[in-house]
């Protein structure tokens, strides 16, 4: 349930409402502020919570229905633009995170970040601590790559855009990086996503590649209802018994989250598409769904990456202007229909 | 397995080659020409299969990795290009077939099939034999419709894409109609797909919903070994976990199909989407991955159709030529890139 | 729309009914007889069917909902047990049809036979006509085979279960098998499920691999409302992303089925399964779901078959009556909890 | 890369070892001593782990094929029996854990734990942190309910299995519980499973219910690969597009990971079925796939239960008994076949 409060309620009279409402019933209350609006969180039993009538609410929500209620755009609460670093994702010119899977050569993350930067993406999307189906596989650099990393944005010149795995990194990553990622392997991660909410720092929420768009929205909920109401959402393709692309480009999620929620909802066509030469496809088709941003893989020397396999994937960097152009192109034709 | 006979080898010899191949271990052989090459189909287990050195062979190809042979573009056998009527479908402009879903009203009909050809489509598409999932719904004007498809098809000025669901209505059917259509239920109907290799009209196949990419080339190959290239790919949307949209857009198979055949390959975007307010982003999003040509389910009252639950799904007859710009510039789009 | 009639309403009063009912709205009508009850089967718009008041109608039952009526275990019309030869199917013991995939070889089909009578399965499956992915796979003997199954069934003395893929077959099957089995693959075939309607013959009605449960009971119906109440339902896995077993054991919708219909449900662990090893597993799994009936794919000498590949899935036919048994332990086991 | 050392080898040696193995390619190193053997797991780029060759190396072993080693049967590593308590899972009586899906009433916690002791049951499974999807659901007594665990098991006189969401809470909760419960929507935690390689408890690891096998089993080897063989596999159900129960029992993964590994493998009836009345029929076709153990939500009272919805699916406690007894018989008999 959440219950909206009067904007300019003093915080003793929250308090006091949060103290009222939590009960023996397993009832558990905390406040949220977003956007100058003032929420009270209730986690429980709805038949539980017990029905106060205080002068400062102003809505009581019951959250049954859906599981989500700040991010639904039917209640004007989650915003339609965040900012990572100095750019707005959302309602405006298509955004754009490039950069390798992983920080693997220093030298080359900063290669790479320079050219996605001079073509004109607007951040480095970079991995430093990597999930990995084995643990056998480089797991990213991790605490020294953490470390690394103020360093390579000095270097590059662009905000960084890095994935968090464990709840306990959130803090440090925060200090060092202008967005964090979760991954689709957390979007159900719930101890991470509420950590999120206090973080400070916008969240790229990956789609879990098996998870209904419901559930991504109230993933994004988690972060929100935390405190952070600076999620962007990004689709990345879904599996299912059709393996032409290595996921399939979830384009309907896209309409879906669009419908359902302000929140900027961007793509990732580098994973749905698992190959270089098919992302510009998927970026396009994607495009043609109105996306607010693109997240790419891109590599200066895919050659050099640890991993070969993986190395298929990654775009040549020189390409990108021409990509977003196409991009943008393509949005402004959807536009007008 | 296939076998490739010297073009210019008389009938006699390849009878007597089908003989000498026909066993009394289930091995059954007929003859196919396509494109000014000929050939022998032979149909059994190939270890059984007698291996008979005549003079007019010139290739041998076994068909048990993929199953298929002829439409697979290493051979260079299927054509990429199939007229409907007088325009051609692939290696050209964006082709273009509209129309309701059935034949319902025989002046709605008329008036539909006029405002799409005069919007630019290339042929009508319409339902006179409709597969449902329940018996008690309309199952299409079936033998009185299919007397009216003359008459339609002078008032309208367009060929006609037409279903088929029944082996018996095929002969039927291929003196009325420029294109028969088999449907998404019945991509594995082999007795059907035969009896089409015999039509001597082209056909429009829809992927089976549930269906692999391959799968789908092999029953493009049960026509094509049956005597008939002309075939047309058409991807509809898969379904899946997510249900977003009512199918999800499989533009994976357009790249895997596009990749492994000659075939023309194009898109229907009312059934991926299932509304129609959502049919020219999945129209666009087709076009990123460079279809041949579309088939949109366009109603001119949508209101009069006999299942209204389904009048959600017809798009307006009057958007088609700004929706077949649109995707023009964008096949243009992903052309260059 | 189901209409019914009263059971001794004259074909004169039924016939004027129909021509009442039908109209230029494409509303189309015929009589249906089952197990005593008539009924009258209305196809179309259910708000174009005139609002006919006749003195003989019992019932008027709008199918809009579900799609199925007939088949209903609310309507209590269909039956719960169907006979093959003189052994029925529901209600009783384990039913059990067992035998080669295709026939191929005489004297195997004979032994074969010979040995799962002996082992106490109730009918021979075996195929005469095969639907095969690709054209250049054995087809089964077709024609000429179906002129072998007087001679087989004789030599066996177990009624012949076996498949039939094209309409303008099924009048020549009926004549000699005693089930005509619809495959997976044509489950969605309604010329074909038409035409059964009037077979006179059991229907053995395998589930689409890719179908819901509520689909599969459509096609029930479309069997049942032309006029043929004798439907098997033979669940036999589905696809998903889990390939563990070769298709999932949809033991849900073996459940889902029982509780919707009466109609006997049986299961085929073989095409399930996918190996031999295995099909004892997934037919102890259908036994706890409280099936009726199996159908094994069994062979005497499986490295005799056509195809070797397809060899690793026929069960030893010797071991069938322990298999019967142990599963008629478990069936008792799920009754009694 | 697995490398396995002399099992008598001294510390500096391995130590040493590990040190020449760490390279600055972001190759990391780290000793694992299972049941008697001792190994160096190295984590990176297989071609830049340099080619060491140490006197007490005794075998080197490629991980890039599977993601696993430790867990495979093949190397006889992994243990096939593990303890709860002082009862083993694996190679012996089925066992079971039953009890509430969260511990909301302490009375009736102990009540339903006496009641499903009192049944055979093994250990008390019940749940103080719960994953929800929505954050205003109840999230588990968490901190608080932690405290309560100790006076639990006094009252019940059971070992508890309790699910662990967030990697801070693994040293606390190994304190209290006997086994920590790894959910569906944290298999791919890795941060999670990593601390609970070193949480010194069996871990009970659910299949996400989205994932294929062998990244279960590497999601295993994950836990193994950090010190902890103790794991039990616990398959629940995965989801597909058939919805007739809630998740469709996925029996073939109970073969795959029998085939593949020695460690235990039971399976969850309750959330595949997802309703009560269902529960005994999933349980016993996963006995005839000779698991070996049942986890079963059960309690005693499900109308006191916080969310209504969920309550259809708790067992009655006191069915337990004979529901083991008929597992056990249904293990039995697929033994013997």
């Amino acid at each position: 349930m959440i219950i909206e409060v009067d904007k300019d309620a003093d915080a003793g009279a929250i308090a006091a409402l949060c103290d009222s409402l939590t009960t023996g019933d397993d009832v558990t209350v905390w406040p949220v502020s977003i956007g100058g609006r003032r929420f009270v969180a209730v986690s429980g039993d709805e038949a539980r919570v017990p029905d106060i009538d205080a002068p400062i609410i102003v809505g009581r929500h019951s959250t049954n229905a859906r599981g989500y209620w700040l991010v639904d755009r039917a209640n004007g609460v989650a915003p339609s633009t965040v900012n990572v670093g100095d750019n707005p994702v959302g309602c405006g010119p298509l955004w754009c995170a490039a950069g390798p899977c992983a920080l693997e050569s220093f030298d080359d993350a900063v290669a790479t970040g320079l050219a996605v930067r001079q073509q004109g993406a607007h951040a480095l999307r970079i991995g430093i601590f990597k999930p990995r189906t084995s643990p056998y596989n480089f797991q990213g650099k991790q605490g020294p790559g953490v470390k690394l990393v103020p360093e390579l944005k000095a270097a590059v010149g662009l905000p960084v855009v890095t994935e968090v795995l464990d709840p306990r990194d959130v803090g440090l990553m925060a200090e060092v990086a202008d967005c964090l990622q979760v991954g689709t392997r957390n979007m159900t991660n719930q101890a991470l996503l509420k950590e999120l909410g206090g973080a400070g720092r916008p969240v790229l929420l990956k789609r879990g590649y098996r998870t209904p768009v419901e559930e991504w929205l109230r993933a994004a909920e988690f972060i929100v209802a935390h405190g952070n109401p600076s999620v962007i959402l990004c689709a990345r393709g879904i599996s299912s018994f059709d393996t032409s692309l290595r996921f399939m480009p979830d384009l309907g999620a896209v309409l879906a989250a669009r419908e359902r929620t302000d929140l900027p909802v961007i793509f990732d066509p580098s994973h749905s598409a698992g190959r270089a030469d098919a992302v510009a496809r998927v970026a396009l088709a994607a495009a043609a769904f109105g996306v607010d941003g693109l997240l790419i893989e891109a590599h200066i020397a895919p050659q050099r990456m640890y991993r070969p396999g993986d190395s298929g994937q990654a775009y040549d960097p020189t390409k990108i202007s021409s990509l977003m152009a196409a991009c943008t192109a393509v949005c402004d034709i959807t536009a007008r229909l």
